[in-house]
């Protein structure tokens, strides 16, 4: 077999279809953020596609502690967490985040995919006869860890409790369940009705496995997340979270009872076979969601911002998904089209959005998938809508008043 | 179910036999490592068992990179690859490690964990029909990626081209082939034959793919690892390394043709849909593999002070596992006492070797594994060895002189 051919050909086929990925190079500014230098592109950019909600990347008390560790202990680890490398600082963290969640545990791993991964690949797989209920939306990294335990899998409608229960209920009764799912969903920015969930769960004698990747950091009162918002955090069993977002820095984790993580700790490749952390950056985590148990301000900012850009959209009408989140997607539904504006938008506008095509979102809904900040300025905000509303112009593209959506 | 209950219960059985693990808590201090405080310990250790092999994780050049990039660019990626995460020190990292192995492009990944599964894992799924001709010491990780993919999997036993070739030649000829192996193998040590498996690959039309965790930075004229000591990077298809070990730092990567690199880059769930390594991260580690392509101080002291190490423990005829590399296992081969004795150093002599124990090396095969780097002074391989001599008298441990092994 010719496999250079055949690669070749993949991308080829990719390119045809307009879901070749070309990626951006940056270069933050460190305090300047959410500008920064686009190497590839035409130099000075404003960033309106980052997950970086809060601008906790840039945060000093995150950057304070990253040099401390580093000036500290040094680069790396060194190890896996068994052998020579959990360090303090992981240690730390973990009792930060099983805080932050009103649990008695957490566990860290390289990242909120692994996590996933790991966490549900672990239960799914461990557990004698599970089933795992997965909302039919949830992340390529719960898939894969659901995938990855060769578990019984039963997809429920996206967010469709009525669904759910039927599911449950078609299941037999002593059946171990596991129902995984999110609270905010990161394309269309939606939230699960979880307390109806953890009522079926109570109901049908299930676990809840609850991933708040785009919600943690930016809701409830020490930004524990939606479940933490609506008092509900209680009645989850494992919440899984990243540091990489909201908190500015990377890595993931469970937390859940102590048990549970022991399990995982013990059990998950995902989890044992791999270098731990920098202490660097499990100290620079720890002061961001330290900062942010404690202040408001970023999560009030950040959804005055993001009621500022859907206010200003609406006013010329341009539609975008209504959701009660941080993120606004703005569906063009043709990937040559989205990749277009989003090349304008950067080229002519100094504005970067990544176009969201296939595989991220399902073919025929590609998007402009916007993310105010609190660092994002009103100045920065009116150049981004006065863009648009030249693009939507140029292109022909539909308008509605919202009202019509 | 009473899910908690069952958790216990699983532990309790891992603690029956012994194969319960519990860390380490270190606090490493740089400029002083391998020295490190031991907060659920003695206080003050020697580590003995790091795979930070030659103390690159506190190299000045190191960490004034990674200051550097905090200062400059902040703490995280706030982003995907493709949706904001790629940063210039992400793309100037990459071309350091095509570099490093004279391949036309490298792809960077949250850990070496993940580069083998998510780079296996979508070659095997991908390329239609392929058989995975796997080592039978394969790491977890390049293990879960071969089960992940689903495809056709044939393991021949380790370290045997005999076999290999017998795989081999029983399979279709025009069935595509991908041979997947590592260079050391880090349990015991030992090498593989990589010559004569890529005599094989090119008989059969193979790919060859070799994992060099556990050599990149320490073997070869620039440290591209025991491909390049033994020339015949060329001949390997993928290269995969780590960027968490000998270079100190964290993070995975391959190194192999641009088509196949952007193949995995578009094709690939864990290296899509995960957010990207800070900056800083790719910053060290890049200058981590910059400075040991032009030193080789650091290999030249490593593979002394193992030399060294083993000399002393023929000396004393402990036993300990002969092989080419900088790896020295001491088997015991016992869960229980593997961890006495881990224990005992740890209490009474202030030295930290984790016992190794299943499922990380099969069962009855429990051992220390002793990793001396450049940064173990005479005085500290003093002090192990007759601590290592004190407790293999006390517990009424074999002796060999090398010569029985
Ligand atoms: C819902 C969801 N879960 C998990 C992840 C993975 O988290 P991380 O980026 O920390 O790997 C992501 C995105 O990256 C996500 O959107
Ligand atoms: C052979 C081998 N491959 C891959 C890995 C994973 O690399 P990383 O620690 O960067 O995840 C390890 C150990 O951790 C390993 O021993």
């Amino acid at each position: 077999m010719d496999f250079e051919a055949f690669f070749e050909q993949q991308l080829q086929s990719l390119k045809n279809d307009g879901n070749y990925r070309e990626f951006a190079e940056l270069e933050r500014h460190r305090g300047a953020f959410p500008n920064a230098t686009c190497h590839n592109g035409p130099g000075e950019v404003t960033i309106w596609c980052s997950n970086d909600y809060l601008g906790m990347g840039q945060h000093p008390a995150v950057l304070a502690a990253m040099h401390d560790a580093l000036d500290r202990t040094g680069a790396g680890a060194g190890g896996t967490r068994n052998i020579s490398g959990t360090t303090h600082a992981h240690v730390l963290l973990e009792k930060e985040l099983a805080d932050l969640h009103g649990k008695e545990a957490a566990l860290l791993f390289t990242s909120g995919y692994v996590s996933n991964w790991a966490a549900l690949g672990t239960l799914a797989s461990k557990i004698p006869n599970c089933v795992v209920l997965s909302d039919a939306l949830n992340h390529a990294s719960m898939i894969e860890g659901i995938r990855h335990s060769r578990a019984q899998k039963v997809i429920w409608k996206h967010n469709d409790v009525a669904d759910l229960e039927a599911k449950l209920r078609a299941l037999p009764k002593e059946q171990p369940k596991l129902i995984a799912f999110e609270s905010v969903y990161s394309m269309d920015g939606d939230i699960a009705p979880i307390k109806e969930i953890c009522d079926l769960a109570d109901k049908y004698g299930a676990m809840t496995y609850l991933d708040e990747v785009h919600a943690v950091g930016l809701y409830g009162h020490r930004g524990g997340g939606i479940a933490e918002e609506r008092g509900l955090m209680d009645r989850i069993t494992v919440i899984e979270g990243t540091l990489g977002k909201a908190f500015g820095v990377v890595g993931g984790y469970i937390a859940a009872s102590s048990k549970l993580c022991d399990f995982i700790r013990s059990f998950s490749s995902g989890f044992i076979f791999t270098t731990a952390l920098p202490p660097s950056v499990a100290a620079g985590a720890a002061a961001s969601v330290k900062h942010l148990k404690n202040s408001r301000t970023e999560r009030e900012t950040h959804q005055a911002r993001v009621a500022e850009v859907r206010a200003r959209l609406d006013a010329i009408g341009l539609p975008h998904i209504d959701n009660p989140s941080h993120i606004i997607p703005v569906v063009v539904g043709d990937p040559g089209k989205c990749k277009f504006i989003s090349d304008t938008l950067l080229k002519r506008y100094g504005i970067y959005i990544q176009p969201i095509n296939y595989p991220t979102v399902p073919k025929g809904t590609e998007r402009l998938r916007i993310t105010p900040s609190p660092v994002h300025s009103i100045e920065d905000v009116e150049r981004l809508v006065s863009a648009l509303e030249d693009l939507w112009t140029q292109c022909e593209l539909a308008r509605a008043p919202m009202a019509a959506q």
